[in-house]
């Protein structure tokens, strides 16, 4: 892979995820602070409109408008498509070269602790996985196989990818969780400075990762018409796995608790490793959670 | 006092404070829950729009409607001053007796417990709270001494109070919350019965309240024009006071973190117990936390 020219990061893709709102307002305010010898590193907002007001967005999820069909579409003018083509103009110009890395800043109700989410096994990200959750234990690397074609912002380069911080409610700060996130930010333009040096602080070591391998919604009444898509929900997360992200659920564990006080229990047949779980903004998705392998390979 | 008649239990006042909501919803399904013999139980969802969105409003806080001047003015006909008059004809219908009590079920994202919070010293109020925070040490009672034209639903009438659970973020359901609130509800219901039939739990106690003192906003820089009314934050909540509500602010300890990272320290007199610390609807309001002072009476 050749040097790493242009890194772009992004906060406020969803509106009312603050840390990495108010982490590129600090970054912009202090551009020093992002500044590495071998690279530009350019700070940007992403749902404007969605930050200004609080919400995750206005009329459709930005981080799913970055499709190619999408951006090429010229009838498409709601609010976040024309934003997702102003963005793809800021990070793709014509004529100029394409950003090499997008990080892209999320916040989550879920326990995530500090994650990095890639869309493919790349072996560069791998090694920047490895490195970081190696030297601080709340970082953990999800795998999410992803079509290109998913409308996400981190799609739009091969080393697009999420940091996914929590638990932390929407529209409010951490203090912590500001600071580790950002912490872990410098951790990562250090890394790319040193690959740009030809100095990557290590070679070959193990990975532990979690592998996306299905999601699963809230026990649901049948969905009836109206605004409603879904049917309504029957249960809760069970108090057993709440705040469990990266923790493991065995066959015969409780996931769910219905809202008459009744067990429901992760019938699987292996151990699985939930994240996401309690997702705010994924209520309306109809996920609960996610369910992932937990993985291990040399990088 | 005399008799208590009817009671009404209000979820949903604000429409992204899912707990109540549920319980609501659970109460409205199985009525026999919060039925009980000498005293006829309403459940009511209050702003039905903002439910069916996940909003905490559609056009204003519904729970600042409930002005006298706001709910005579036929001018008036947002969808929340329009729904605070038909929760109106309902708590108070013309030519029938009014609901005695309002047990109006609200959430935060502050770490609040089980908090019952009364807008007056009313004396029945208080025995009420003595005897539940008595048998339950999540429970804490805030007393914050409110007009009747602060437009709160619980000011419809006089035994109106506020049952405020958290940290839970919007938008989501914590199984474990949703149970002991549950639990209080017919805590509460089970001592109104045991009123009626003179036969109170606890005739005298000593009750340990919070009353409230003043508001603290966040640090921010000057207002600027445009969409926004306050300027923009410039500070965190301290990480050694998030999620200590309720627990002694001294004099000297640290309150608030700028996004640099300088401390900012409680600069009052005396201790303080800080509440409501981090709730994310109120950035908007410009209230970081309230302060209140630790009390006790016998009751």
């Amino acid at each position: 892979m050749s040097q790493i020219e242009r890194v772009a990061i992004v906060g406020g893709n969803h509106g009312n995820e603050l840390t990495g709102v108010h982490l590129v307002k600090k970054f912009q305010q202090y551009p020093n602070l992002i500044h590495r010898a071998s690279f530009e590193t350019l700070a940007l907002l992403g749902n404007l409109k969605a930050i200004e007001e609080g919400k995750r967005y206005i009329d459709k999820d930005l981080n799913r408008c970055f499709t190619n069909q999408g951006l090429q579409n010229p009838q498409l003018s709601s609010y976040e498509d024309t934003r997702a083509k102003a963005i793809q103009q800021i990070l793709q110009p014509q004529n100029q070269p394409s950003v090499d890395v997008i990080v892209d800043l999320h916040s989550t109700t879920a326990n995530m602790g500090l994650s990095l989410i890639f869309c493919d096994m790349h072996p560069f990200l791998l090694r920047l996985g490895a490195y970081l959750s190696s030297t601080n234990p709340m970082v953990k690397v999800f795998v999410n196989q992803q079509s290109r074609e998913g409308g996400f912002l981190r799609s739009l380069c091969e080393l697009g990818f999420v940091i996914e911080v929590g638990a932390v409610a929407q529209n409010i700060l951490n203090a912590e969780l500001f600071q580790q996130t950002e912490q872990l930010i410098y951790g990562i333009l250090d890394y790319f400075e040193a690959y740009n040096q030809g100095n990557i602080p290590q070679k070959s070591s193990t990975l532990t990762f979690y592998q996306y391998i299905r999601t699963i919604d809230y026990p649901r009444s049948d969905a009836y018409g109206g605004l409603r898509q879904r049917g309504e929900i029957k249960a809760m997360i069970h108090p057993h796995l709440q705040f469990r992200d990266y923790e493991p659920l065995n066959p015969g564990d409780p996931m769910f608790i219905t809202f008459e006080g009744k067990e429901i229990f992760y019938e699987g047949e292996f151990t699985v490793y939930p994240i996401f779980i309690n997702e705010a903004a994924y209520y309306e998705k109809g996920i609960a959670m996610h369910l992932s392998q937990k993985q291990q390979k040399i990088v």
